[in-house]
């Protein structure tokens, strides 16, 4: 056995491992029975604390000198660059801040729900701020001199640097508020009416599962409060939810995790719990389910198939015709939420959480006046003022738990989905023809071998600078949404 | 910190993964893809591997050491008694042997399968004979001297000596045959017709759960092949299926599992996660799950009250009347399958595969011979000749994977059931009056007062005779037996 072989079936261990941790988590949202709580958290504590006793396990390090020295192909090269990562991050950060981490944002989690029921920002800046201190100090243990955030965003994001992502969202935001302005000036977009039937949605749902696909015998669906896909290899499950008067919400969540999964799912069997095998990072993950739901899904040719698709399970539901479909789907509308934003705002939504908490980290933006700055950059990007913090700067779990430089991600997914659409489009010119069919194979084909198959072999950047033909940049995804909504919305 | 709160915080780390090793058992069995088994077996050998590593961690010799010169009380004198055996056993089987049968009894398991879809024994004689080798030598190293067949027997019943279970076994054979040849030459008792509704039957059995004192708050029902309860303290969950031809099958698995699973949920909060924190025996397990399904579920009273019940549930199912049902409920009647076999005929049942197994572990009866003892005892207590092995010797997993010493457990939980009737008939004496109300509150009350409350503070014998008031004997289970079924089948 070489180091390397002794490492992989160490590491293959741990991925396993850390499977039944994500297995723990689905069942929690799941089919966990409500009194269970108590008692799963020291059950997955207990699993925590073993995965990181092997994280901190010095073999690992003597594996990794010891490998460096032996001939290795691609795979293995790639293998090692993710252990090295990881391993990197954990020496780099003292155990004991870890643990003050660990404990304060599992406490903040639960001060923040509490800030939120009352709309009283002032009871969380405290929490918040004590959590932007811990971050900032890790922060600066993984930077190792170099930048703060971008430390912070190589977790989510490897390889990513603010001043790109910057460079990249500044060149958006004046079209996605252009195209905002003109759209909630218009008349309003056709609405469903009617009560849509929770069994009749998750059949649906199913179906549209499948079309997107996911391959049920390796996977499946329920019904959570928050939709996620959870698992890799052949253990990949997602939830969706229902909303009696909103069928959308259940069908393009099915769709939006479906992408997610799809993308598990077909990875290359050989990476199976190894490192190379999941998502490569929130960035890329975020794009193969933003154009499955938007590119292809939102698209007029698939809404037509959907149309008739929905006719026949709920009949009559007040929308005359496939182009009204089309409207109602992709309708711009006005509203405080992220998570219930639309194809254009949701960015605008991202951009200034992005400018906010890179401000935080920096030290340029107090936490206590977070509430001022949010409110005022809300007001300047999306045209009206937010009346409450719950509406506004409290609506979001992430920061509470410490997650910063994950919120950027989403948008550099959407940005990465613009360029492989247009990628897509140019290798299946017949795609609109298959989609008006309901037929998502040759797509779903075309991202299999394009991106999905390699798993963690490339760095993200250079897996979609390798599916394209070209560097990512945020133009794809400018034109689309300007092309979309300017015909759905003509000033 | 003394040397047992030390080595308790291990402990119940160990116990705390344990339960989650029970959860992906729970899973696999309910709602695992099934695409998902292969990787599903490497996530389980990892955790296994992480548990295993535990139990043979040095420290824990140390700490029992140090701990045996502490002062304790009764609890903690228990719980390093349960920790002392589990680590005594462990130091005495060598590595290369566990490992050995763990390997042997996987590939024992499929080739059972196989053999007994082919109704093949000759096939499955050299696995047997492999794995009771295997388990003979284990047996001998666990016994250190003493009686092997009593060493394996303490894995699931510790303190249990053979011989008295054939003494008692003994005595209860005679009385299990003559009940059985009078009721065979009786009419048959009468059958439900029509077909019942899946959905119908899981709604009376979530009823009848909630009747056996269920807590569902920290359960759940689901439906699996075969019907099972998982889990200890707060997340205690079990299964059952339906066949629409027969809803008997549906609700009194649901109440024998409910039985054993209000066990686990009845054990005084203060125990969870620890060694004290689970039902103590195999034995005791099953006095509780058969107590509620038979001295209780099937009594006349309460079929009286669960007639009506179904009729609600289903309408005329072809029995008239409460005393008929009754007799439907109780009937006796011919089979070759253990699990699907009466409160009378499933003792002979354990009765054969204690004395077989006792005669393959002392080197009496050679493997290969298994099939022609089988079937030469069955003819003798059954009355009528096994047709074919899968009706025979091939019909359960457990030698295959290495169950020895396991089987005799069942008939001793329905003699302590025996016990444990008599004496809750004696401290409520208007039982029969509440159960034909379908109020089981006040015997499981006792139940939990006088058995379950104390998970494994007291040893299994020891805790009946307490809850009693008397050692355990076959004589209650006997004369329940005799009374009840010499009145429905009156010779």
């Amino acid at each position: 056995m070489s180091a390397y072989d002794d490492l992989m079936a160490y590491q293959r261990q741990t991925e396993a491992l850390a499977q039944v941790a994500g297995r723990l988590s689905w069942d929690r949202e799941t089919v966990m029975p409500r009194g269970a709580a108590m008692q799963r958290s020291e059950e997955t504590g207990a699993l925590h604390a073993v995965l990181h006793a092997r994280k901190v396990d010095p073999r690992i390090g003597e594996w990794l000198e010891a490998a460096a020295q032996e001939p290795l192909d691609q795979v293995g090269e790639a293998q090692l660059r993710h252990i090295r990562r990881s391993h990197e991050r954990t020496q780099r950060v003292p155990e004991d801040l870890a643990a003050a981490l660990a404990r304060q944002t599992a406490l903040a989690q639960g001060r923040w729900a509490q800030a939120r029921a009352d709309d009283d920002f002032a009871a969380f800046a405290p929490v918040l701020a004590e959590i932007v201190a811990l971050r900032r100090e890790e922060g600066a243990a993984l930077a190792d001199g170099g930048d703060v955030y971008d430390a912070m965003l190589d977790d989510y994001e490897p390889g990513a640097k603010a001043a790109d992502l910057e460079a990249m969202f500044g060149a958006l935001r004046p079209g996605l508020i252009a195209l905002r302005e003109s759209a909630l000036g218009a008349p309003a977009a056709p609405k469903v009416t009617g009560r849509f039937k929770p069994q009749a949605q998750m059949r649906l749902a199913r179906q549209l599962a499948r079309v997107c696909g996911y391959d049920m015998t390796r996977g499946r669906i329920d019904k959570a409060v928050h939709p996620f896909s959870s698992g890799s290899g052949d253990d990949v499950r997602i939830t969706t939810r229902t909303a009696e008067d909103d069928p959308f919400n259940c069908l393009y969540s099915t769709m939006h995790e479906a992408g997610h999964a799809v993308y598990e799912q077909s990875i290359d069997p050989a990476y199976a719990l190894t490192p190379l095998g999941a998502g490569v990072s929130m960035g890329v993950h975020e794009s193969q389910s933003r154009i499955v739901e938007n590119q292809l899904g939102r698209s007029r040719a698939f809404t037509g198939w959907l149309y008739g698709q929905m006719r026949d399970a709920f009949g009559d539901f007040g929308i005359e015709g496939a182009d009204a479909f089309y409207a109602a789907v992709n309708s711009l509308h006005r509203g405080f939420i992220r998570t219930e934003a639309d194809e254009v705002q949701y960015n605008l939504h991202i951009l200034m959480r992005f400018d906010l908490e890179r401000a935080l980290i920096a030290g340029d933006l107090a936490p206590l006046d977070l509430e001022g700055a949010w409110n005022a950059r809300f007001e300047a990007d999306f045209g009206y003022a937010v009346p409450r913090a719950s509406l506004g700067c409290l609506q979001d779990v992430h920061w509470s738990v410490g997650l910063f430089g994950y919120f950027p991600t989403y948008s550099l997914g959407n940005v990465y989905a613009g360029c492989l659409a247009e990628a897509l489009r140019r290798a299946v010119p017949d795609l609109d023809a298959q989609l008006a069919q309901g037929d998502m194979g040759q797509a779903m084909g075309w991202l299999r071998a394009n991106v999905q198959q390699h798993g963690g072999l490339y760095p993200p950047r250079e897996l979609i600078t390798r599916a394209c033909g070209a560097e990512p940049t945020e133009a794809p995804l400018m034109a689309y949404l300007e092309q979309k909504f300017s015909a759905l919305y003509p000033s």
